[in-house]
């Protein structure tokens, strides 16, 4: 206790708190602690509000001078919607600061710790590096790859099956693992489906958490413009929502939806692809995307490559059914060596199922 | 440390250790103690021959009078193939019994106890009893409902699939899982494959652990005695072997089989029928069967209701093949509603991939 690796872990409890109601700025905790005292802490809570250090810093007051700072993430040194960290720790007289990961922001990238160094405070980063990176993991994708960081979703039964041959999945996995979803919703800026989930289940796609939580942009593959114009998600007017068509639609209808206040997006391609798609998305600052697709969604995001994790909800009931709906099916390997290559991030019991996360080998995409 | 905990966990160490090398006994472990030092530590190494009791007790020797002893299974009160170890204990002056589970077997449940005290000794049971019960749960089972013991192993891919749609399954699992298998083949009795894998892969089926371990039983379900007579197993010598078939088969093949000292076993109805089968397994005094099935021999004892657990290793791998082989498929349940109700016992990774062990949430069949 007391050392550098106990203030940092706290700064990243502050920032871990946080995330899902940043974007597109990452979660950032900072503590300033002088003699061992904790005299301030914070998080940034919300893109064009403080910073963290600036809501850290507020909390030490005066008292700041010659204090330490513990801050996730690389100060900014750059004016954005606010005035650069760099200066007001500088500013506040900061003997030593603490980073956990440097920001991969070119704007930023070097520059905070560079100004702060240049003003002679000493500068360690590092400590905690790896969580730091973690919990920022959808901000270091984008920044990387100006797409959204995606996440697939799915819930199965022991023998791998999202249905039955009768199409009835209601309910496959637990109450706490439904739950457990909504925390995925509340974290990602964006939720997709396909025209048919729409079709079939006519939802809402809404975080519902016990305390509330921010609803993400809805978005709905449909390259026909299939979509019911009497369904939720054009008329409960719950979150933004964008629905992706091929360039062949209904021009009618489009302009009936557009006028329900629904973006309709239209792709330069007859089929919706998915590179492009992602594209269009990180250009429109979505930073990461819930895929609760069925198998044919999930299946174009695998074929392409496109993908960054999935979570699989896995029951413990054997439907026994060789015909039930696959959570994957698209474009099949052959063999077992073709197989594409995933591994296992984290194996967690919920209620009375599993949670299986997994990556794919190859990153980047 | 140096209580009764710690010296009960010692015996059920021992007793762990043996699991495998008794059958048909239960693995039992024994550990004699007097003022805090150990005296005298053993094993039932195999049947036929000295119980955990004469073990420990014959290495403690003349110190064991007004020792304690400590021991994962109530002491046996009749005579078996070795006297009753009630008697010894007695014998030997033991002041007080300490024994984690009592004996379901009708013979002993409860006599071993009685036959103690009446000597004046003192006797506490119940210490550490579910997981003597654990260890023992080949012996548990059979002893209550005169059936092996039944588990199903299946390896599938992320997806759930057991092969590609090619056929194709080498190989889906680590080094690590596959050599996990073999410590399944060693505790169980008997294995137990369909015809389809022996004609497909030509198995040995024995237990090919680092340090050597037990062959199991082998056994075959190969209703019309399809099997070729120069597969491995019929010819290997490497285990016994049984080939089950059904009631019409070729008298010629059949001796021929059992010419090369392979026993034939005939079933009475034309297709062969889990119940029955497993009725004989018992008769035959196998207390275990490992079932390294293929979909349809997985699909039969699902559908029977009788297994007790099944064993899924998963390697991180998408085939993305809804063609693929499943590892189940007998007859579907039409909603998730009915679906067969298991729960999950254990989740564990092993190198790359993850062990899932589940049982059906209503036992006893």
């Amino acid at each position: 206790m007391g050392d550098k690796y106990f203030y940092m872990k706290l700064a990243i409890q502050l920032a871990e708190s946080v995330v899902g109601q940043t974007s597109p700025n990452p979660a950032v905790g900072c503590v300033v602690v002088k003699n061992g005292q904790i005299l301030g802490m914070g998080a940034h809570m919300k893109a064009g509000e403080p910073h963290a250090e600036v809501n850290a810093l507020k909390q030490a007051g005066e008292r700041a001078e010659g204090a330490d700072l513990y801050v996730t993430l690389e100060p900014c040194s750059h004016t954005g919607r606010t005035p650069p960290c760099a200066d007001l720790i500088i500013e506040k007289k900061i003997r030593r600061v603490f980073i956990a990961g440097l920001d991969p922001n070119p704007v930023v990238a070097g520059n905070g710790v560079a100004k702060l160094q240049k003003a002679g405070i000493s500068v360690e980063y590092g400590i905690y590096g790896q969580q730091a990176e973690d919990l920022n993991k959808f901000y270091f994708h984008f920044i990387k790859t100006r797409k959204p960081f995606t996440t697939l979703k799915t819930a199965v039964t022991f023998d791998g099956k999202t249905a039955a041959s009768s199409g009835d999945s209601k309910w496959i996995t637990s109450d706490q693992a439904r739950l457990d979803v909504h925390h995925y919703r509340h974290r990602h800026d964006a939720i997709l489906v396909g025209i048919n989930t729409v079709i079939q289940d006519n939802p809402h796609l809404t975080t519902r958490l016990p305390q509330g939580g921010k609803n993400p942009i809805r978005i709905v593959l449909d390259t026909h413009l299939r979509i019911p114009m009497k369904c939720n998600l054009l008329n409960d007017n719950a979150a933004p929502t964008i629905i992706v068509c091929g360039k062949h639609t209904n021009e009618k209808k489009r302009r009936a939806i557009e006028e329900k206040g629904v973006k309709v997006k239209k792709m330069p391609s007859e089929k919706i692809e998915i590179e492009p798609l992602l594209n269009w998305l990180g250009k429109e600052q979505i930073l990461s995307v819930f895929v609760e697709g069925g198998s044919a969604v999930h299946s174009a995001f695998v074929d392409s490559g496109f993908f960054q994790e999935i979570v699989m909800y896995m029951a413990p009931k054997l439907l026994n059914d060789r015909k039930g709906t696959p959570a994957f099916g698209g474009i099949p390997k052959q063999v077992v060596k073709d197989s594409i290559p995933l591994a296992f991030k984290s194996v967690e019991q919920i209620g009375p199922d599993i949670k299986l996360i997994v990556e794919p080998v190859e990153r980047g995409k």
